[in-house]
């Protein structure tokens, strides 16, 4: 492994919650950012400027960026589907925005309401704005690995779809598995057809564990010499197209996986473990993070040994 | 990825069970092991013949071995602590036989009572006897990757071991992530040192779930050339030392990934999700194979579609 440092994006607050049916409160998900903060995270996504209606669990958003501490180590970031939302999303401290499409047409279609080459214009206009009051953009596209709709999405699409991401002035580029149908195989190869186009270092890994394989896939991944994964504490979040299933790649088993490498992180296990059963609390349900359980008994075990 | 085939050993009705609290019946037992069968499972370890009183789940473990059906094309298999044990064991129709022991002595002392060395000849007699009755006898090693006890096990402990087992007459070694605490890198490492000396197709991985890491450690085992992994249908059991913890690596998953990577297991993956789902009902509870929750999501909306 010749990667030794990786940026962990924490995607929990945003992609988790979103799809948790059990809305939280601003001041619970500040309590949660603080946590994380604590526990060494510096990249955080914590909402959504999409219309409320969209995501109830997001209609916050702007009260949530408000309310968060100003922290010059620490970066909030902010999901914009078009002007309207950067412009709500610009009231607030957000540091970063982030743009949005999908690699296949159909869903595009279905999440954007919009053929993808229709979409360039809206997200070049919050490119551009972004870009002239001095923010950074990231991009994310979904279904790289896989639709819902159409089945297999042919690399082609996120190489064209990447470069004129690029082209708009977009820093970095999200590759998201959006169904978490992704294997190991498959990673390796669309990686290794996009970075002959792209340079690595503007690409990140976004995977979610619908069959179990995220953490495979983020390893592949670093193996291929990406320094950037996206992941949710506690593993939060789901999948719209299967409901029930795991989320996003756990940030605890990713940073496990990582201090096992030697690759370092910055964040504190155990302090990011209180976060990940803070939010189980609040959510009143187990989340799927494994590193959760195996500190929760060692934790358990250290104070049954005090009694 | 140069492995093409790969066995996959079913220990779930052991393994698995063994660390499930509510105890299943015989017949239930049989029921889950026909639907493995049918889904095209054809290494089976269906249970241990240690004393009854030391694993109350397997205390039916002739009755069990006694009730399955006779297939030429199935192997079911079975762990012995000892010669009485294996007698107990050859009295029924199981056609395999496995021995094991622990890489960390105070492991070792605490599961079998006896020091790594004294525990030679116990197995020595073991395979002796299965031998000359024309069966094949395996051997599990536990805590390659770390023990609860001793932290970091020396992978010489590992090697002096196997060589002993080898020399035996042990056709194969499966090297116990026990705890579940490697990650790929250890992985990795200790797999290098060890095939330095043993040649790779007498090894095979047996990963735990503990810090979600275990399907990524069957990845690189696969990567460096091993073709035996040791999984557990629905991810059943646990880990004693950490109470709620995952169980082995979950066959489903590791069936998804294995297809992804164009490797042939001969397992259907939806007859075997039929009986992850079966289990769960048996058991009362949800198991933590991300796949059958995929596929769960899948089928009820099949079914919803239908209405």
């Amino acid at each position: 492994m010749s990667v030794r440092e990786v940026t962990l994006v924490e995607v929990g607050l945003r992609d988790g919650l979103q799809n948790e049916s059990c809305i939280l409160s601003t001041a619970d998900k500040k309590q949660l950012t603080e946590g994380l903060i604590a526990a060494g995270v510096k990249e955080l996504e914590i909402t959504s400027f999409v219309h409320p209606r969209w995501i109830p669990q997001l209609s916050d958003a702007a009260e949530l960026a408000c309310s968060l501490p100003d922290r010059s180590d620490v970066r909030y970031r902010a999901l914009v589907p078009n002007r309207k939302g950067l412009e709500r999303a610009l009231e607030t401290p957000v540091d970063e925005f982030a743009v949005f499409l999908s690699a296949s047409e159909t869903h595009n279609r279905k999440n954007i309401n919009k053929g993808i080459r229709e979409t360039y214009p809206v997200l070049e206009e919050v490119v551009q704005v972004a870009l002239a009051q001095g923010k950074r953009v990231r991009g994310y596209v979904s279904t790289v690995f896989g639709c819902p709709y159409e089945g297999e999405v042919p690399v082609a699409n996120t190489v064209e779809i990447c470069e004129a991401l690029l082209k708009m002035g977009v820093y970095e580029i999200s590759l998201g598995d959006t169904i978490g149908v992704a294997t190991p195989r498959q990673v390796k190869e669309k990686l290794k057809a996009l970075t002959k186009v792209i340079p690595v270092d503007r690409l990140a890994g976004h995977f979610h564990d619908t069959s179990g394989t995220a953490l495979a896939n983020a390893y592949v991944s670093l193996e291929i010499g990406m320094t950037t994964l996206d992941s949710s504490f506690g593993g939060l979040g789901g999948c719209p197209y299967a409901p029930g299933a795991a989320g996003n790649v756990a940030t605890e088993d990713l940073v496990y996986l990582l201090e096992g490498e030697g690759i370092a992180t910055g964040i504190d296990l155990d302090a990011l473990c209180e976060v990940g059963w803070l939010a189980e609390k609040l959510l009143g349900q187990r989340l799927p993070s494994k590193m959760l359980r195996r500190m929760a008994a060692h934790v358990q075990a250290k104070e049954e040994s005090r009694e």
